[in-house]
Formats: C-alpha cells, structure tokens, sequence
C-alpha cells in the first residue's frame, strides 16, 4: 500500500505522461465552454437545440436512424439489453465474462431488470462465432465489446465481425454494439463507424475515452428503439433536466479529437514496442489494434511499482500511477494514448525507457 | 396551440420576469465556474475532494450521518424506496397520488424495482396521520413530499409532521422525506433542515429548485443506508465519472441562496396577493407557506393564455409561458418565487397587474 501511494503520488507529480488526454480537471470544462455564448439555452428533460443538434450528428456518424444522449454507458446498455429483452420475451443475453455489465455494475443487469447473461468465451480470449453457435441456450441478445477492454483491448477481425452479425440475424439474436471505444478501433478495421454499426442493431459509445469529454454517452438506434430507450431513461433516472455540461464537452472535444484516432493508434504502437523491449514486460495485445494495450509486468506489484515509481522520479515523465495485482508474480496496468504522447520527443520517450529498463533491472537483481 | 406559442413567445421575449432565477442557460455553469482554478480535479466514481466536501456540508445542513450526491431525484428516491422495501421485505410503499414517483418516471419504481405504490389522501388533499393509521396494507415506507407540489406546494402543521413520524417508528414504517424544495419550507415551519430531517430516516433535496443548480439531487441517511445507495447508484448508472460541473455549481449557489429562502417566501405572499385580486383568479394556496403557489384561473386556457399574452405584451414583464389546461373552463400554471422578483419596483409589479386585470376583463367580457 505503501508503495502503491509512492507510485500515485510520482506519477501526479510528474509533468509530462506517455498516455492519456491529460488530466481530468475542471479545466476541461471550462476551454470547452471558452466560446460558447452566455446565452445558450439549456437542454430541459431531454429536448432543446444543444441536445437535438448532437443527437443529430451522432446519428449520421453511427448511420442510425436516431440516438439518445445518456449520462452514462452503464445505463444506456442495461436499457438496450432491457429492451431487446422485452421485445424477444426472454431474459437473457449473451456476452463476455469481463463484460462492463458483468464486473463493474454492481450486477445491475439482474436487480434492476432481471436479466440473466450467458457468459461466452473463456475470460482471456475474445468472442468467436463458434462461443456462438454453441451456446446451449437461447439469449434474446449478444453484445460485443470493441474492442475488448478487460484484455487489453483486443478485437476479432472483420470477417468474424460479418459472421457473428449474419448468424445473429438469420437466428433472430438482436445484436449490441458495446462501442465505448468504437472510434479507437476505425483506423485498425479501416472502415467508418457507420459500416460498422451497420452490422449491429444497437450500439453505444462512450464520450470521455478517445473523445476525451466529461462523462456520457450515446445510444443509437431505430426510431422505435429510441423511443422506448427515452422511456427507460426516464425510469433510471438518466432524463436530467440539463445535460448541457456533458454535451457541450462531448462535442467539443469530438470535433478535436475525431480526426486523431490514427495517430493515437499509431503512438501505441510504437509505445508498446518500447514497453516490450523491457525486461519482464510485455503488452496485451503484443502489437496493439487501437489506442490501448495492457502491459503486463513479470514482477510482485511491489518490485513493479517500485521500478516505476523511480523512473517517474527520475525522469519526470509519468509511466503509470498505479498497478492491479494479477498474482503474487505479476501485475499489470492499462495505457490509453491520447494528445500527450505526442508532447514528448522521441528522446524523451528513449530516456524514460532506459531508465525504466535500469530500475526493472535493480528489482529484478 | 397557437395562442399556446404565442404565450411562450411573450414571455420568453420579456426583459424581467415576476418568478424564477432567471433563464436557464449556459451563463448559470459560466459564472458558478467563474472563480474555480483550472487545476481542480474532477471527482473520480463518486470519490474525491469535490464530492466529498459538498457529501459531508449537506450531512452536516440535513443533520444526517451522510449524504450522497445523485445526478437526479428520480434516481435518489427509487433508490431509498428500495432499501427500505429490501429491508423490510415488503415490495409496497406510500405516497400521495400526485408525488413525483408516480405521475413524473414512467412507472420507474414497478418496473425496475417491482414496488407497488399505495397511493395515501385525496388527489386534491395533502396526507394526514389519518390517512396512514387508515391504510389496508403494510407498506415498507412511506414518502411524505413537503411542500406537496403538484397542488400548489401545501404543507402539512408541524404537529402533523411529528404525530406521523412518531406513528411511522412506532409501526416499524420507514419514513421518507420527497424534500425536493425542503430549504424552501424552513421559513414557514420556522425549523432548521436538520430539525425537519430528524423525523424521517431517509431525506432527499434538490440542488436546482430554490437553490438554482444545474441539476443534481442529495439523498442522506444513516451510513448503512447510504453505503447502499451507492451500490445501487451504480446499478442505475448514475455513478458517473465526474459529477463535478453540478456539484461545483449546487455548491456555488447554495451558498448565495441559502439565506434567501425567506425573501422568496414573502415575496411570494405578496405575489398571491396581487394575483387574488385579479378577477378569475385564484391562488392555491391562497397564502403560500413557502416560495411556490399555483394561479388558477376559471377560464378556457386559450382565453387565459390570451390575457396573459397581451399584458406580457404590453408591460415586457413576464408573468408565465404556459397554461395548463384543467377542464373547458380551468386552467392553472407554477410559480416559483426566485431572485428576479426583487429585480422588479413595487410601481412595475402593480404596472404589470394592471394590465393583466384589465386584459382577463377584456377576455371575460
């Protein structure tokens, strides 16, 4: 615990990170709402020009026919699962064993709306057909996640994408975008996000990841889906009477941000190449297809955290500010690239490696 | 419809207006940003600096061991009707046929908690101990929402307050505080919110009615009810990221309404008084007892929109932008006492009913 606190505390002190947006300070905030008029109406329970107008244009990026703004993607998925539930008369649905649903909602999905999920895939390896095709039980819904956070982020490849989506819909499965991070991966698929949407009948994405805003998220849909999803927002409690905060941040930070998802792919790219050249690390996928990866370290969380923390220190150029314990000889932490790697120049970036490389090395010794 | 818009027009297009804090817009997140430095850090799920300090000053305003700051009320009192319902294993609650739960969330409570309402006192009458010694079934709570809004905001004595509490702990049935414009009643009981709060387990405020937020709501109670508030705030999704631009902006206006909360309440009484003076119209409740009251008005709501239309016109002193129809010959909107009505010389209200008495005689006649 100790350590771990030395860890947090090097890294907020550092004054440059390789990965992320920067930190999450009432700045972002207030350079988004820099130029917007004082007189800018507030959205009111789900309608007005500033919610109507981003609702729009996520509907033509998605090529749906309508979205939703949610204050979260917690509540937006449950809601999309409830209704395709209620739609197919079937309480269960289809996804991975570190679904966000499974391991971060408090098990929302079955208090709240008694839906039961049918894990697919074993928890280190990403959906294929096949963890389809061989479920034992009828599911009204599958949700994928794109890509696969909990395991570094890992994708299936395009045509497995077009199989999975084609059996679903010859075999009446609705199928659910888990899109959190969808822009992050177009620049892998080589597709837009409209194309990939299309082989889903819903899909959500998060509007603080790569887009870097404030909270949120979309919902996207038909109509008749929509509608019914305005209606489960109301329940949740999702249907504030202003939004504004969030969406004014979300489209701003979507119209720097939209355009930058290749670079930050390819900064994880190379980031990852230098993560792997360290002694008993490696990254997860070992050459990333977005703009994250998991890098494992071969190390008790201590010795790991002690080797980082000392090269923050002596770099000023932060790593990580925390590591998750996997067992009692490895950890792991996660890496999101965002505007900041591009802050540093390749011989920064070189010297927090050597040193990084050194203080691995002195732990290990 | 047409007279309908055009009273929204009118109004909208007035300069001052009699109630209210003023227009809901971006200006309200700007200025409550204003004096923030860039550098403070957003809450992180519920944790942080930001969250906790507001947590702990509303514990300390409500009297209550903690407090949890919500993104709704909707969300809040579904919540604390929940726990109590877990509590006792009794799936039923109480309220007033007019509370929020039952006419505002689409049904939220059954469908997403299965709890059954068991609606207490006439439409038209607030709840008296009465009405919950006579009740058929055990219900596990009872929400008591003071002042009861959709009638004009009544409250009940005090020495009801108290009788219907002590019954409630005496029969084992929690009782829960809909305190959505509790601040706003303090005047009128001449109590503290702590000293109202310590007759029911669970409380519930708003951060955007008489204070004026963005939006946002707090729920206190003991620290076990509050440990599972949280839970199952992230069960409904309503465990965001960053919660701060309401936090930042509930704090900011609290604490320049706070102590206003009597103003608004004689400035509301003196604003029934002109209203009761103009012919058809009719105040409920005659007196106020905090800052809100509803004008009824014993005309066709096209007549009444008219009259209001053309003295809105004619003064550029918004009076209200809607009606609401209550039958052919009835109608009645909200008023919401706030800063603006000090804003407003006694000679320019007295101006302004002039010409809306003058212009309800034209219509009537």
């Amino acid at each position: 615990m100790k350590d771990t606190n030395r860890l947090r505390d090097t890294f907020e002190e550092t004054e440059y990170q390789l990965a992320g947006h920067g930190k999450r300070t009432a700045r972002i905030l207030k350079e988004a709402f820099a130029q917007v008029d004082d007189g800018l109406k507030s959205d009111h329970y789900g309608e007005g020009q500033v919610i109507d107008a981003f609702q729009d244009k996520m509907a033509k990026l998605l090529g749906k026919e309508e979205t939703v703004f949610f204050p979260s993607g917690t509540m937006a998925q449950q809601i999309a699962l409830r209704i395709w539930s209620d739609e197919e008369g079937i309480r269960k649905v289809g996804y991975h064993p570190l679904s966000h649903l499974e391991i971060h909602e408090e098990n929302g999905l079955q208090e709240l709306h008694g839906i039961q999920s049918i894990l697919l895939a074993d928890r280190n390896s990403i959906i294929t057909l096949e963890d389809i095709v061989n479920m034992q039980e009828k599911v009204a819904c599958i949700l994928l996640e794109l890509p696969q956070r909990e395991i570094g982020g890992q994708l299936p490849d395009y045509k497995t994408l077009e199989d999975i989506s084609a059996y679903c819909r010859e075999h009446g499965i609705r199928l659910h975008l888990d899109g959190a991070r969808l822009l992050e991966v177009l620049p892998y698929y080589g597709k837009t996000a409209a194309e990939i949407s299309a082989l889903f009948d819903s899909v959500y994405i998060s509007v603080y990841k790569g887009i870097g805003g404030i909270a949120g998220a979309v919902l996207a849909g038909n109509a008749e889906f929509i509608q019914q999803s305005k209606v489960w927002k109301r329940r949740h409690g999702g249907d504030l009477i202003s939004l504004y905060p969030y969406i004014v941040s979300a489209d701003y930070y979507f119209d720097q941000r939209v355009n930058q998802m290749r670079r930050y792919y390819e900064d994880a790219t190379e980031l990852a190449g230098y993560f792997n050249n360290v002694p008993a690390v490696t990254t997860l996928p070992e050459v990333p297809v977005s703009n994250m990866f998991h890098v494992h370290i071969a190390l008790p969380e201590e010795q790991a955290a002690e080797a980082i923390a000392a090269a923050q220190e002596q770099t000023g150029i932060g790593i990580t500010g925390y590591v998750r314990k996997i067992d009692d000889h490895n950890c792991y932490f996660e890496v999101s690239l965002g505007d900041q790697y591009a802050n540093l120049s390749a011989a920064e970036v070189r010297k927090v490696f050597q040193q990084f490389d050194s203080e691995i090395k002195k732990v290990m010794s």
